[in-house]
């Protein structure tokens, strides 16, 4: 089942998305949050059917989530980066006021940056609160999967001077307004291994990383684990897992304006947005 | 006027803060960030006293809301630091869920750091929505002021080894569960001039940090202007301007349990809280 939110009328509302199709259960919960603690009474839920011409998607998570991002997490990215794997998880926040659902534009704002980059990424969604759990546990307050496209503005990110030094600067390199496309929805309980599934993203059609998400240094369940040794974690929150090799940064190649980028993980579907400029 | 957050019998509500008590505006507002927006409704609406010995003090912001730090924002901080003044504001964040109130605990979670450390700051609390803002309307997007102890875990922070540099992690030096005190309360329209507050801490009564906010690097003004050229502020978002010098990790001093820290600033107030030894 893939449950998700989505907008008709300016209103936001929750849904089972099939096919071409999406049912509208917003009735049988009280928020979002609730219906990732219970997901399976969305499933045979009655419901007004849309036809996804119909819907804008939105990103599946609330205001009061976050986004854990792991960085370096795939050994081949770690070497095009140029670094070394961390002696433990490395994690950076976005906000929900960052993110954009399936097919909304990425904002390309051209006011600070020049240089924005996608990175395909394998992302679970917490389904029920989490804190110090173990690796072994860690998969059972997982309510589902979807897809994360972890743009960022290379320019900030990679450089900021600090004296002869040059430090990560991860907030203005990854928290920009608007520019992190999640979605289309959540797969729940149809992914057996979330470490078996292969992941690709293409920019207008030509493929930029292909791999396999058995490839990861650190599992799905490590990093769930790590975050909740730090923080609680809360329905809806989002553990983004890390991209594989073949960002653009490494290859001089930058996202412009109209770009089509597709993310694509075998089982969960296909995340597509087009970058748009914003003269802010 | 100070306006703020308590509970009483479990329950959240918004309170006017004078002196011993707390008048209780809840019913004038729809949220707190509603009371954000129009703190004025607040000042002469009838409401039920409580003395403030049979209140818990809340955080002064929402679960919607995060904490923009600035880091290395004096210059005898930069010094003590062993490091250079950033090109451009080092931003991180705190999440909501990594806040207390006044007089609550501050979280030492043993199980996965030896080093905590306090750190005196003004804050400014946001009352609108705020995006590109310059320095010079950038005050008037605040709503009011607050104090923060922006406690590290100076262990986890100043060193992840990536092979053989390391990288400050701001995620787990900063972000953990209920370590960071943010109050008593908000103070609005009483500031003329947050450039030029004292500021002070002291653990268990001996000052540690004691300079004055007309010290910083980057104004409160410039922080709130350069947060919002890269997210849309929004009405209850904190920005913590950064500390003076005297923080404990530069001179070997560390915080234990049962430690007692009040940071104090100027015409704002004092906040006050005591470490407690969590086994997680």
């Amino acid at each position: 089942m893939r449950i998700g939110r989505f907008q008709v009328d300016g209103q936001s509302r929750i849904g089972v998305f099939e096919d071409e199709t999406v049912r509208d259960v917003t009735y049988k919960f009280e928020s979002f949050r609730d219906a990732l603690l219970r997901p399976r009474d969305a499933e045979h839920a009655e419901g007004k059917y849309f036809d996804i011409s119909e819907i804008t998607y939105l990103p599946p998570t609330t205001r009061q989530n976050t986004v854990f991002c792991a960085a370096l997490n795939y050994e081949a990215h770690a070497e095009e980066s140029d670094s070394a794997v961390p002696e433990r998880p490395l994690i950076f926040m976005k906000l929900a006021r960052t993110l954009v659902g399936h097919q909304e534009p990425i904002s390309y704002h051209t006011r600070v940056t020049q240089e924005i980059d996608y990175e395909a990424e394998l992302a679970a969604v917490i389904g029920e609160r989490a804190r110090h759990v173990s690796s072994e546990e860690a998969l059972e307050y997982v309510a589902g999967y979807t897809i994360i496209n972890d743009t960022s503005a290379r320019d900030l990110q990679l450089e900021l001077e600090v004296g002869e030094d040059n430090l990560l600067d991860w907030f203005s390199g990854k928290t920009m307004q608007r520019t992190t496309p999640v979605g289309p929805s959540i797969v729940v309980d149809e992914i057996n291994d979330p470490q078996n599934l292969s992941i690709e993203s293409r920019v207008n059609g030509e493929t930029m990383q292909d791999d396999n998400t058995g490839m990861m240094i650190r599992t799905v369940a490590d990093l769930v684990a790590f975050v909740s040794s730090r923080v609680e974690l809360k329905p809806g929150d989002i553990i983004a897992t890390g991209t594989p090799e073949g960002v653009g940064a490494f290859q001089d190649i930058q996202l412009h304006n109209d770009d089509t980028v597709e993310v694509e993980i075998e089982d969960i579907g296909r995340l597509v947005n087009t970058v748009e400029e914003v003269n802010e």
